[in-house]
Parts: structure tokens; C-alpha cells; sequence
């Protein structure tokens, strides 16, 4: 494809057309909260659907839901919140996940496995029903496709601001758009974050090749990133196609090759945009690994590095620290030779052949003052590469970390538990 | 044994017979400081040696000779620094760690293979040979027993204090000693520490049994230890054995068990005293996981929960938060079924069944504010097990990392960096 032909657009999850939305308060993480914590997508067409799940074993009870509902045909709308994940709830959090399908597919006249249902927040505790359930036939109605910010409003947690991507291509002179919104913003690491990624397209594509595209897609973006190495049990990412734009794309077909791209930059954009959103994170770091012998270890050395707490916290204090960057290479489980590893920091060389270069120390400082740098490990080994977005560790996400108690002291008021 | 039968004495790694030690201090990591960071340990006797090494595949230049002197027989010296870990200096650096032993055997009258080498602290830099290499032959002479305590001293980096142990058993009416020291406080993983331990015991020991009862006790120990889940370059144990005592062991003979106990008793002491002493940490908690379907699988959770930065966040905390370590256990790479996991926190049910039990949470979040607390975890699919000894994390472990600049402009100063 020419880039040319993709534009970047205004709006969120409904910026393709037949995608309406809504959301609302309903106090979940407590009652008196004003804030938006339960959303709904819905196509008005008939749809193509995929989705990808968390690879966690234990997987929360929305998860369980959806996947069954993916695997049996397409899904029509998605019911979302935010402020309890419905996990690790045993048998009466998957009832509570399948309530929530049925109430919502009564109310828009669809079969109860055509809805998705997302949960993000605290792990453990039973969904407040009683302040959930009474709402969605509200939910249901004033549908409009003015209200995508919302939904993006209603899924965040700990994130500070709404994550939203929108493109569009140009086929035979057709309009195609791609909508997204996603949130982050803890528990982020490959395989995937502790993220939810609602995309809905007005393609027509074939569930068959929307499943493809959709998996690689996520392989090379939600799943190539990390920030504190916590893999989540509710991550999700599904896509809608309904076909609206009167467009039919195939492998083959014109706009094909335009429309992945197009699938993919959405992606691409949202997983950064987690990082960059990344809790308590004050840096962007991309580390890219070459050279080495197979793919596998590739992928280890710039996890290893992604995940070092020694090395997030040098880069925290803007410290150029490429003696932590290769203990973490020879500790990742690649086979490496300390005698080859060439390192660059912020495009700067920092050690040849595993010592330092005479590049002046200062430098290389005032190179990782920048908020975004890049870190290039050559094992020179082999011909294999792997690229990762990572953050820093700071001081203030340990701290923001430290207690959940507000969740807890809320579900002992409403009796959920003890 | 009967554990009565040893005695925890005074003293440290000169609490054996026939071990003198001196220690000095040379302004490694800055010409004006006064704390001693340059350490021998001498056995008067001849001896049979054993060491474990890092498994990090970037090797400090004193490990490599270490190893390779080892190798080649016993050893009856160990010269051993804080400041800097002659850590990927290339040939440079093994050329250093050479000369620092050929000095030592030239001042003692021993070979240079029979003096081992250990280095601890800033990765990445020369040795500040100016100011180590004209002082050795004091460190050599005025050697005594009563200096066991400045070993210890000299070889702590970031540590809060001096890490010392010493037992004494009996054997056919004759002391035994063991006496030890040992440095942590971060990159603290499992495979092993930053550490450098070393043991000396007035025992003869045949170099087969010593390798093997050595290898076994730093698995259970030194290997079962994380804090910050960085594996260090420098890792080492070191341990001689020079049959001042008189008494010959060996398995099968009398005293054997006791003196096996002995050694791992002195072996988890340290280990223990290093997670104790690590980085800014406020808890020691011991994560013992059962019911896992192979070894393999039992290591992996109790790694998976011992290294997560939000699970280590909330100990932090105070916050008995069982979600973030079921997440963990599922995300470890073990087999897991959800509705299988029973954990405990610090005595009380917390979670049954994947599932939250009705201990009130108070009870629970009591508990966990103590210092020391253990994490059960039973994964009920088999009847393996392991145990990890782990901290929380803190702000201030990050705050401390984030800066080795000091270091970087002393080298400046030195003419060793640019």
C-alpha cells in the first residue's frame, strides 16, 4: 500500500458506519461515583467478528463468555466495564457475565452468544449486580454514534486520559473506516496487557481472513509490549466487520493489502498509546534486538532487558546504564556471547564487542533525558530480531500500587464480602 | 542429626581454625572514602575447594579466573572487593583479575592459581588498578584471625550491614567450625544472587564430597532467593576446607550428617540474611508452593509470585491482595486450573477453590502487616513442591536505583572512562 492512502480521523470506536454506543454511571467501584463505568457497542448490521484473549490460565469470567460466544458464530454488540475485572469468581461470575449477554440481547433483539462482555478493574471480588443489572436496559436505548468517547470514558482505569484510533482508506473510490478505543494501563506485558481494545470496521471481510489479520496484527503490537511485566487475566481485543461501507475485501482483492495496514497502524497506535499511558511511567523506550540465532531468543533478550526492574529503574533516573542493559542480556536465557554484544543507546554507541565505547558519558545522559529513546542490542550471533515497547519503572508506580483496600472496604459495604 | 548438636557461634569467616584474614581500605570507588573495600582470607593449610559461579552468560572477568582456578585445583586465598565488579572489561579485565592474584600468591608463597578473585558493585568499568594493585602486599601481611569482621565489611556494597555466621559441631569430642560472610543487596534472583559468600570450615572434606554437599546446599538456599529478579554477573560461593580441626569427614563416617546440616544451616542463614538486607525492602516473605504437577512447574509459580512488581507492590503496601497473586500463578507458566488454586496468606485462608474464602479481610490485612509472613499456595494437580524466600518492592528500591552516576564520574576523574 501507499501510507498516503490511510487518514488518520477524528473519533473512537463508532467511527465507522452502522456502530452506535452508549454508556453510564452505575457506581461500581462505589455508589457514589459520577464517573462513566459501563458501556455498550452495537452494529446495527450483522457483523464478521474476532478476538483474542489472554493467554493467563486463570482467566476471568467475562473472558470465558466471550470466547465461547466468538467460537459458536459473530457477535453484535459488547457490554463493558470498568471498576471490577469478574475474575477469579468462580461459577457465579461466568452466570453474572452470561446475565449481562442475555439482559443486553433482549433489549436490542439478538441471540444472547452475539454479545461480548468486557470486564477491567480489581481481581477477586463478586460484580456488584445490583447496581449493574437494573441499568442495562438504559444502557440499551439512546443508542447514537455520538457517544464512542464515551465507551472510551468507560473502560479506563487507572489511565489518564481516553485511548482512541481512527482511520480510513479509500477503495473504488468507497470510504472504509477502522474505529478503536482501548485501555491500559497496569499489568501490561506480552501475551497480552491487562487490556481491552474494542476496533469495529464497516469492511466486509470474511471471518476466516479477519481471524488472520486480526491475530497477526495483535503479534506485532498488543503483544510486543510491556510495563511492569504483570500479564492480566482479563485481556481482550475484539473486532467487528458489518460490512456497512459496501466494501468486500479479500486476500487478492483491491484494498486488501491497504486495509491490513490500515487494521495493523490502529493497532500499532494503541498499543503504544499504552505505553505511552503506562502507570506512573515518565519514559518510552523501544528495544530492539538483532543478531540473534533464532527468533526465540531474540524475544528473550529484549523481554529480559523490557522486564529488569535495575534497568527501568536506571532509566527512571536518566541514567545511560548499559552495564544493567547486558546483565540482563546474559541473563535473559539466549545464548550470548559477552565478547559480541554491541549495545546503542538513543542512536548513541554505548559498548562494543561487551565493553564500553569512548562515547562521552555525557552524552549518552543527555540522550536518556528525552522522553522517548531507543535501546539496540546486536548479539551478533545470527540474523533473527524482535522489538519491544517498554517504559520505565518509577518510584510512584510502586506507590500507586501499593494497596486496592478502597475496592475491598466498598464490597464489605455491599455485602459481597467479608 | 540432632540439631542440638550444633551450637550458632560468634564470628564470622575467620571463625574456623586456620584462617587469618585482613582487610584495608583503597578508595575504589572514590581516593578520598575511608570504608574498607579490599579483603583477603588466608588458610594457613593447605585445603579442598569448592564454588558455584553465576549461570548469567555475561561473566565478570574475577568469576571467569575464579572458575578457571578452581578447575585447576584448591585454593588457600581469596582476594575479594566492593566498588567495582570487573564486569564486562574484556581481556582488560581478566588481565586485572589475574594480577591481582599473582601479587597475592607472590606475597603468601602460594601458586597464583590457588588465590580465587571475587569483585562486587558498578558494571562496566576498569579496575582502578592505581589505587588496588600497590596495596596488596599490606593486604598480605598482619594477616590475622581476629579480622574476619573487616572481610565482612569490606565486601557489602548496598547493604545495610555486615552479614556474618558461624556454627560449631562435635565429633568424636572434637569442635568443628564453620564460619562465613556474605554480601547481597540487589540483582538479587534465583541462579544465584549478586552475592559473593564465602565459607571456610577447619573440617577435611575430600573435593568430591565438598563439591557435591557445596552444590546441593547453595540449590536450597542461594538459588531459592529473589528480590529484585536481576541475576548479577558477579555471583559466587566460595567455600575451603583445611582439616585444621583434626577430624576427617566424609559420607557414611561419624559426624558427617551433622556436618552437612551444619553447612546448609549456614548456607540459608545467609541466604536469609541477604533477603532480609535487600534493597529498601520493608517484609521478608517466604512463598512455598504444593500441589504442583512437576518440579518444574512448582518453581515456576513460586517464581512467578516472588517476582511480580504488583504483587511486590501490594506486600509493600500491607494489602493481603490474594487477586494479584492468583494472576501471577496463572500467568507463570505452570499448568494451572483456576478452580483448583487454594492460597493461604500468612496462616489464613484467603482464597479457596479460585475463589475468595469468607476470612474477613481485616483479619487478613492484620496479618500482613507484620515484617515476616508466608504466602501458601496450593495448586492441587500433583504432589510437587517449592519454596522461594522473597521481599516486597519499594518506591524507595527504585528511588535508590536510579542513579550509579557517582560512579561514572569518578571513572571520569580516573581516566578510565570518557
Amino acid at each position: 500500500m501507499s501510507e498516503n492512502s490511510m487518514k488518520v480521523i477524528g473519533g473512537g470506536v463508532t467511527a465507522a458506519k452502522g456502530f452506535v454506543a452508549n454508556a453510564l454511571s452505575c457506581g461500581i467501584k462505589k455508589p457514589e461515583a459520577t464517573r462513566l463505568d459501563l458501556a455498550l457497542v452495537y452494529s446495527e448490521l450483522p457483523t464478521t467478528s474476532s478476538g483474542t484473549f489472554t493467554t493467563n490460565r486463570v482467566r476471568a469470567a467475562c473472558v470465558r463468555v466471550s470466547q465461547n460466544h466468538l467460537r459458536r458464530g459473530n457477535i453484535r454488540a459488547i457490554i463493558a466495564n470498568s471498576g471490577n475485572a469478574n475474575a477469579c469468581t468462580g461459577a457465579a461470575g461466568v452466570a453474572v457475565a452470561r446475565k449481562e449477554c442475555s439482559i443486553v440481547a433482549e433489549c436490542l433483539g439478538v441471540k444472547a452468544s452475539e454479545v461480548a462482555v468486557c470486564s477491567t478493574g480489581v481481581i477477586g471480588l463478586p460484580m456488584p449486580m445490583m447496581r449493574i443489572e437494573p441499568r442495562i436496559p438504559e444502557l440499551c436505548t439512546n443508542l447514537s454514534a455520538g457517544k464512542g468517547h464515551d465507551v472510551a470514558s468507560a473502560i479506563i482505569t487507572s489511565d489518564t486520559r481516553e485511548k482512541e484510533e481512527a482511520v480510513e482508506i479509500t477503495v473504488g473510490g468507497k470510504p472504509i473506516r477502522i474505529g478503536s478505543c482501548c485501555k491500559g494501563a497496569g499489568m501490561i506485558s506480552p501475551c497480552m496487557a491487562t487490556m481491552i481494545c474494542l476496533i469495529c470496521t464497516d469492511a466486509a471481510v470474511a471471518r476466516e481472513h479477519l481471524d488472520t489479520i486480526v491475530h497477526n496484527g495483535v503479534e506485532h503490537s498488543f503483544n510486543r509490549i510491556t510495563i511492569d511485566g504483570d500479564m492480566s487475566t482479563n485481556d481482550t481485543v475484539l473486532v467487528m466487520a458489518n460490512g456497512a461501507s459496501g466494501v468486500e475485501l479479500a486476500p487478492g482483492k483491491p484494498g486488501w493489502e491497504d486495509f491490513v495496514a490500515a487494521l495493523n497502524h490502529v493497532m500499532m497506535a494503541q498499543a503504544k498509546h499504552i505505553v505511552q499511558d503506562g502507570e506512573r511511567v515518565t519514559k518510552f523506550v523501544t528495544v530492539r534486538v538483532k543478531g540473534a540465532p533464532t527468533a526465540t531468543e531474540a524475544k528473550k533478550v529484549a523481554e529480559g532487558v523490557a522486564k529488569s526492574s535495575l534497568v527501568k529503574s536506571s532509566w527512571n533516573g536518566g541514567d545511560p546504564n548499559w552495564g544493567r542493559i547486558i546483565h540482563a542480556v546474559g541473563y535473559s536465557g539466549s545464548r550470548v556471547r559477552e565478547e559480541k554484544v554491541d549495545i546503542d543507546i538513543a542512536g548513541l554507541p554505548a559498548c562494543r564487542g561487551g565493553m564500553q565505547t569512548d562515547t562521552p558519558s555525557d552524552d549518552l545522559r543527555e540522550r536518556v533525558q528525552a522522553r522517548e529513546f531507543e535501546i539496540d542490542i546486536n548479539l551478533n550471533m545470527g540474523a533473527e530480531e524482535y522489538v519491544i515497547y517498554t517504559t520505565d519503572l518509577s518510584p510512584e508506580y510502586v506507590d500507586f500500587n501499593r494497596s486496592e483496600y478502597a475496592y475491598w472496604n466498598q464490597a464489605k459495604q455491599d455485602g459481597l464480602t467479608r
